[in-house]
């Protein structure tokens, strides 16, 4: 396994792999079984899998948790050797950003970013889109993976991809959970005995919204205000939003019909946990 | 020479010439001969050269020129076939925006965008930047050609290019002119005779401020002020903005230094020419 820390090697490195698949699992590392999940897919379809990390600084709002990001590069250059990865790309900001920072071109995604995460994290996709757009073009992947617990995340990236051509597959991957369902994220770790246990209510609010459409409720007004009463019952939770959202345009629908996302953030003391179910009738 | 109106078919063709160097000459039709300088430059540096003719509604604003914009594709067709290009793209605006416009992704550049056209043409750039990333991924050029009567374009195209890490190489090509100095742009062909005599003024006044620097003139304020006065009193113009900016910023100087560009748009009856000269003591 290659690790790689500057743009130059990596290009020179996929210069001399050009007959090969790639598959690319952009990170910001503190590796989990999650991002494992996406590797064992990138190993299942492409010959190459490369995964970078890199905590991107422009998709952090200022009072959010840049600078006390969960890192562990020995353990994930661990966990992508025993995975069978091929490149660890990880660069510093100087190397991403060497025209300056901020950087003056963006990649603007407002449309689809104004609503769940987009509404409360300003700038966050446009953030996103760029860092993948640079990474997309110093990688050329053949095949890119996302999880589906960044769902807005995966949907403006699908989106960014078809409507600037670019020529990458886009493959969603299930979110992974632990046993009691809570989705696996870099930053539960932040969270201590007490407030492992109130996290649980995230997917289970999800989950009850599911039973309630299941039951035959069809307005959303109803499912979210039952959703957020939910969560203010449970101790140290506080949610940021419980939306519920059509998957093709990200905007919020008033009737449960076609396919559609519950989408909710919660603050769990004062780490802020994200979820979501995909429902379709 | 191919014709070809559709991505499919473009990458299609692109696929079959993966071992060519390819050079894009990206424009909006009515070609001329500063079109056609760029296309010589491109033959002469790579082996297929692809022309893409396509009027784009994103960098249009709601009171420009979308609608009367000069068209003659039959022509277009001569003259690129006479120059030995290989390819033109022409394809509808469908078929460009193809998930819907207005587009949900954007390319932005508003930190290079926030003066000369693009204090003036608000969303402009952005949508120049836009189209060429997607033409850039279609194409998948080695080069492209951009002219530099249209400075700002170049310049910001440079830089995203270089902050996108998009893997091709820009090249710039000087502006041709009438033999009396006007800067050719398929605009011209809105204007009347008297305006044509009139629009002389544009290269007038950026040679008359050169004059002056040469002289020892640093203060720009004194500068413009200058330039702006004889614009003023010549028949049917009236000054859009006359700025003198950093190369690299694209931000007012006070005091000429180092690499600058001096650039303007003038309105010649309701016909918006622009110019500009690149000045390095």
């Amino acid at each position: 396994m290659l690790i790689i820390n500057n743009r130059k090697d990596l290009q020179k490195w996929r210069l001399e792999q050009d007959n090969k698949t790639v598959g690319f699992v952009p990170t910001m590392g503190y590796l989990h079984e999650g991002h494992m999940s996406l590797v064992k897919s990138a190993k299942k379809s492409t010959e190459l899998v490369v995964v970078s990390i890199f905590v991107n600084p422009l998709q952090f709002g200022a009072n959010e948790d840049l600078n006390n990001y969960p890192k562990n590069l020995e353990n994930d250059i661990t966990i992508c050797k025993s995975h069978g990865v091929d490149v660890i790309f990880t660069p510093n900001t100087n190397e991403i950003y060497s025209n300056g920072y901020p950087p003056k071109t963006k990649v603007n995604v407002e449309l689809l970013g104004n609503h769940l995460c987009g509404a409360k994290r300003n700038g966050h996709f446009d953030g996103v889109c760029t860092v993948v757009t640079k990474l997309f073009n110093l990688v050329k992947p053949h095949k890119a993976f996302f999880g589906q617990k960044d769902i807005q995340q995966l949907r403006i990236i699908e989106t960014m991809v078809k409507e600037l051509n670019m020529p990458i597959d886009i493959i969603p991957c299930p979110t992974q959970r632990t046993h009691d369902g809570l989705a696996l994220s870099s930053r539960n770790s932040y969270l201590s005995v007490a407030e492992e246990r109130s996290a649980l209510i995230v997917p289970k609010v999800l989950n009850h919204l599911v039973s309630l459409i299941k039951k035959g409720e069809t307005d959303t007004n109803t499912l979210i205000t039952d959703g957020i009463s939910l969560i203010s019952k449970t101790p140290n939770a506080k949610a940021d939003y419980l939306e519920i959202v059509d998957y093709n345009t990200l905007q919020p629908v008033h009737t449960i019909n076609g396919k559609i996302i519950i989408a909710t953030a919660v603050f769990i003391g004062n780490t802020r946990l994200i979820d979501n179910i995909i429902w379709s009738d």
